[in-house]
C-alpha cells in the first residue's frame, strides 16, 4: 500500500520504520518485524517500531538510515508491504550449530548485510559463530567473493598493480605511507587504500587524515594515481565492500579478531581495487598473532586463497614483540613517518628499516631488480619524501603540505611516566598500548596518544618511559587507572 | 556537568543520549561511547549519538528508554559525565576465548545488562559464547544467583510452595493452567508465573491473556494467591529477574536455545518466586531435546543446581515427538484447555492425560497421598474447572469468565490442508508447527495459529490435516510457502 512519509531527525543505528498502532494493526505487523519499503529503484526491509502520536494513520516515520538508503529526494509517498521471509536467521543459527555454509547461504548473508536487512545483534551472532566455529577455506573464499561482488571495482588499467597489507595489532606500525612513497617513486603503480582503526590506536587512514583529504570516489582516485603512481586514501569512501564497514562496526565492540573475516575483508578489497601483486606483512610474537606457527598457518591460507582468486601474494613474517616507532596515535604517528621520510636524525630506526624491508619485498615481487638497494637509495636520497609530498599535495589539490605539517599539534593534557628504578623493560604490550590510546581518545581525537621514550631493553632510574596525550581530564584519569591495573609495560631489575 | 534535557519521542531499542557536535567536542566524547547520566537516585550509561540541529549546546536529547530508566518526572536538568570504563566487553571476549568466568565477572555482566549498559550486539556475543563454549555448573549457578539477586522477590509465607516448569519446544503443550487448577484445588499453594513465548507459538502468559489480566505486582499476586491458592500471571511484570527479558529479546532473534541461560533463567525466577518444590517437565524425542540421554543430562544439572540452591526439584521425561492437544496459538490453546477442564467430549485426550500425570507428580513431591487418584478425581469431578474460573475471576476482579470465553474468536483468514492420499503421518515437527504459527502472527496476534485435525498415525485420502488461521493475507501466503518448503508434516503410504 502507499503511505505518506515523515522524515525523522534520528540516527537509530539501524534502518527503522515507525508506525502508529492503527496502521500496524491494519498491516498486522508487530514490533521488531520487518516492513519492505520501496521507492523505485531502491528498497529496504526496515525494522518496525510502533509508537502512537508521532505519525498519522496513513503515514510512516523513517529514521535517517532508512531515508538515506531509499534516497528519497522530494518524494512524499512510498510503497510498504510485509517483507518476504528472510532466511538469514536460519543461516546464522546453522553456523552456530557448527555446520558449514554453502556459497548461496553466504551470498544471502552478505547481501542482506549490505542491504541493511540484518540488525546489529544478528551480525554479532554471525561474527561470534565465525570466531568460535571457524570457517573452512571454501567458506572463506565464498565470503571473500560475496563481499567483493556486492561492491564497486576500481579497474586500474595496468598489468601490475602493487599493494601491501599488514595484519595489524602492532601499535605505531605506520610503514604504509613510507612503503607507498618508495614504491611509487620506483615507478610502480600502487593505489593504496587503507582502513581506519578497528581495534588499534589508529589506522593508516586516520593517520593520513591528519594532513590530507582521504575520501575520494573511484574516478578521483584513478586521476590521483595517474599523476603520481600512488595514493593514500580511505577505503571506506570507495564503496569497495559495503558489508565490511557494517561488520567491522560490530566486531569493534569487543575488539574481536576473526580470522575468516580478516582474510575475506582484506582480499575482497584487494580484488575490488584491482591489485595484482600483494605483500602481506604478518607480525608474530605479539600483536594479533603470538606464535610463528600461527603466522605460518595464516600465511598459508592467504597464499592458497590468493591462488584460487588469481592474485600473486607474498607473505613475510616480522617481529611483533613491541610497537614500531615512537608515536602511537594519528598525529604522533604522522610525525614519526615524516621524520623517517626526511631522514631526520631523531627518526625511529625500527620504522625506517621495516619500511625499507617491506618496500624491497614488494618491489621484488613486482619484478624490480636489486630491490633492496633501490628501496634504501630512494628513501635515503629524499626521493621518497618528494613523492610523499607530491601525493599529499595532489590529494589536497593544493600546495599545502608544509602548512598541514605545521598544524600537527599534540593534545593539551599530558602525563609522563618515569622509571622508578634502573633495569630492563621486558614487556611492552601492543594490545595494552593500543587500549591505552583508545582510552585517551584515539583514533577520533587525532592529537591524543602515547609517545614511547624507551622500547624493550635497558633503562635508568629517572628516565622517561612514556607520555600520555589527551584532550580530556576524565580520559587521562581512566588511562592512568588502566595503566596501573593492566601493566602493559613491565620493568625488571 | 549539568545540562538541560530534551525528551525525544523515540524508542531506540537501547538507551541513547543525543548531543550536538559542540557539546560532544567539549566533553571529548565520540559516537558509540557512553555517557553517564545521573538524576538522583537513578543513573544510566547511555550510548552517545551525535547529531547537529536537534539539541542545543547545553542540552541532551534522551530516547524513551533513557527517560524511563532515569524516571525524570518534571526534571529539566540532569548531570552528565564520561562513564567510567566498563569491563563487560573484556569479560565477554574472555568467554568467547573459551575461558571460565568468575562469580564476580558474571555478576558484573548481569548487573550491566540489568542497568541497560550493554548494547544488543554485546548481549548477542555473550549468548553466542554461552551457546558455543558452554558454561560450567559453577558458572551456571553464579549466573542464576546474579539474575536472582538483581531482581524482586515474592516472599510467599508458606512452608511448601509448589511450582512447575516445562522445558518447552512442544507446540500446543498447555498443561500449566490445568495443573495449577488441579493442585490449587487440592490445597497446594501454587503461585505460578509464566513467560510469554520465546521461540514457540505461544507461552502460557500469552494464552492466559486471552481471557484474563496477567500483569500484577508482587503485592497483588500475594492477594490473589491468598484467596485462591494459585495464580496464572505473567512473570515479566513482577520484575523477578529484569536481565532475563533483555537477554531473551536478543535470544529470540535466532530462536536459539542456550542451555545455561535456560537453567539460570528458570531457576532464578523460581528462587525469586519463593518456590520450594518444583516439577520440571523435560520432553524428549522432539521439541528442544532430541535424545533421552540429553534429557537425562539436563535433568541431572537441574537436580544438582537445585541441591546447591536449596530447592526440591523433581524431573520427569515426557514424549516430545509431536505437539500436545489440537490447537497451537493463544486462542486455540485456551479453547483446548477449557475443553479439558470442562471434560467436554471433544477434549484432547493427550493434553488431559499429560496434565493429570504432571499434577500427580507435583502433588506427590509436595507430600500429598494417593496423588494420581486425587488428581484425576479433581479434574473429572469439575473441581479443577471451578478452581480455574475462580482464579481467572479473581485476577480479572470481576465475574466475567463466561463473557471472556465467549470472546475467544479465531482469525478471519483460514486455509485447510487435506490429505492427498491415504497413509500414515510419520512426522509432525514441533519446530515446524511453531515456526508456521510465528509466520501466521502468533503470539502477538492471539487469534492466529494452527488447528491439528490429525496427529501421528493413520489418515485417509481427503481428510483434513491442519488449518491455518491468520489476520493477514501476506502472512497466509508466507506460511503456505514455508509449509511447502520445509515440510513439517510428512505423510507416507
Amino acid at each position: 500500500m502507499k503511505v505518506k512519509i515523515k522524515k525523522l531527525l534520528w540516527e537509530a543505528g539501524r534502518p527503522v520504520v515507525i508506525l502508529n498502532k492503527k496502521l500496524a494493526q491494519k498491516l498486522n505487523v508487530n514490533i521488531n518485524e520487518r516492513l519492505s519499503l520501496k521507492k523505485n529503484p531502491n528498497s529496504i526491509n526496515a525494522v518496525v517500531d510502533i509508537f502512537t502520536g508521532l505519525t498519522k494513520d496513513n503515514e510512516v516515520g523513517l529514521s535517517k538510515e532508512t531515508q538515506k538508503i531509499l534516497n528519497l529526494g522530494s518524494t512524499k509517498e512510498i510503497n510498504i508491504s510485509l517483507s518476504e521471509l528472510n532466511h538469514s536467521a536460519e543461516i546464522i543459527a546453522k553456523k552456530i550449530g557448527g555446520k558449514e555454509l554453502s556459497k548461496k547461504e553466504i551470498e544471502t548473508l552478505v547481501r542482506e548485510i549490505t542491504l541493511n536487512n540484518l540488525t546489529e545483534p544478528e551480525i554479532a551472532y554471525f561474527i561470534a559463530a565465525e570466531k568460535m566455529m571457524g570457517m573452512t577455506l571454501d567458506e572463506t573464499r565464498n565470503l571473500t567473493l560475496a563481499m567483493f561482488e556486492t561492491g564497486n571495482s576500481l579497474k586500474i588499467n595496468q598489468k601490475i598493480v602493487a599493494d601491501k597489507h599488514c595484519i595489524g595489532g602492532i601499535a605505531g606500525n605506520r610503514t604504509t605511507p613510507i612503503v607507498v612513497s618508495i614504491c611509487a617513486a620506483a615507478g610502480l603503480t600502487i593505489p593504496k587504500n587503507s582502513s581506519r582503526a578497528i581495534t588499534s590506536a589508529a589506522g593508516t587512514a586516520d593517520v593520513i587524515e591528519t594532513i590530507s583529504k582521504i575520501e575520494f570516489n573511484p574516478k578521483q582516485l584513478k586521476s590521483i594515481v595517474g599523476r603520481t603512481n600512488g595514493c593514500l586514501v580511505w577505503g571506506g569512501a570507495l564503496g569497495l565492500s559495503p558489508s565490511d564497514s557494517k561488520i567491522i562496526r560490530v566486531e569493534k565492540l569487543l575488539k574481536l579478531d576473526v580470522e575468516s573475516q580478516l582474510l575475506a575483508s582484506i582480499l575482497a578489497k584487494k580484488l575490488a581495487a584491482g591489485s595484482t601483486h600483494i605483500l602481506i606483512d604478518i607480525p608474530f610474537n605479539g600483536g594479533k598473532i603470538s606464535k610463528k606457527s600461527q603466522a605460518k598457518e595464516l600465511a598459508r591460507k592467504f597464499r592458497e586463497l590468493g591462488k584460487q582468486l588469481g592474485l600473486k601474494i607474498k607473505t613475510v613474517y616480522t617481529d611483533g614483540r613491541q610497537p614500531i616507532g615512537r608515536g602511537v596515535g594519528p598525529v604522533l604517528e604522522m610525525l614519526d613517518v615524516i621524520s623517517v621520510l626526511k631522514n631526520s636524525p631523531e627518526a625511529a630506526e625500527d620504522l625506517k628499516e621495516k619500511s625499507i624491508y617491506l618496500a624491497a619485498e614488494l618491489m621484488g615481487l613486482c619484478g624490480v631488480n636489486f630491490p633492496k638497494l633501490k628501496a634504501r637509495r630512494i628513501l635515503e636520497s629524499g626521493k621518497a619524501y618528494e613523492k610523499f609530498k607530491e601525493i599529499i599535495n595532489t590529494q589536497n589539490n593544493a600546495n599545502n603540505f608544509e602548512v598541514k605539517c605545521a598544524n600537527l599539534i599534540l593534545a593539551k593534557y599530558k602525563k609522563t611516566v618515569y622509571a622508578k628504578q634502573s633495569g630492563k623493560i621486558t614487556k611492552l604490550s601492543n594490545r595494552g598500548i593500543n587500549s591505552l590510546c583508545r582510552i585517551l581518545g584515539t583514533p577520533e581525537t587525532k592529537s591524543a596518544g602515547i609517545y614511547l621514550h624507551k622500547k624493550l631493553g635497558k633503562i635508568k632510574k629517572g628516565e622517561q618511559i612514556l607520555t600520555f596525550y589527551t584532550e580530556s581530564k576524565d580520559k587521562l584519569r581512566d588511562a592512568i587507572n588502566f595503566y596501573k591495573r593492566t601493566k602493559p609495560i613491565i620493568l625488571k631489575h
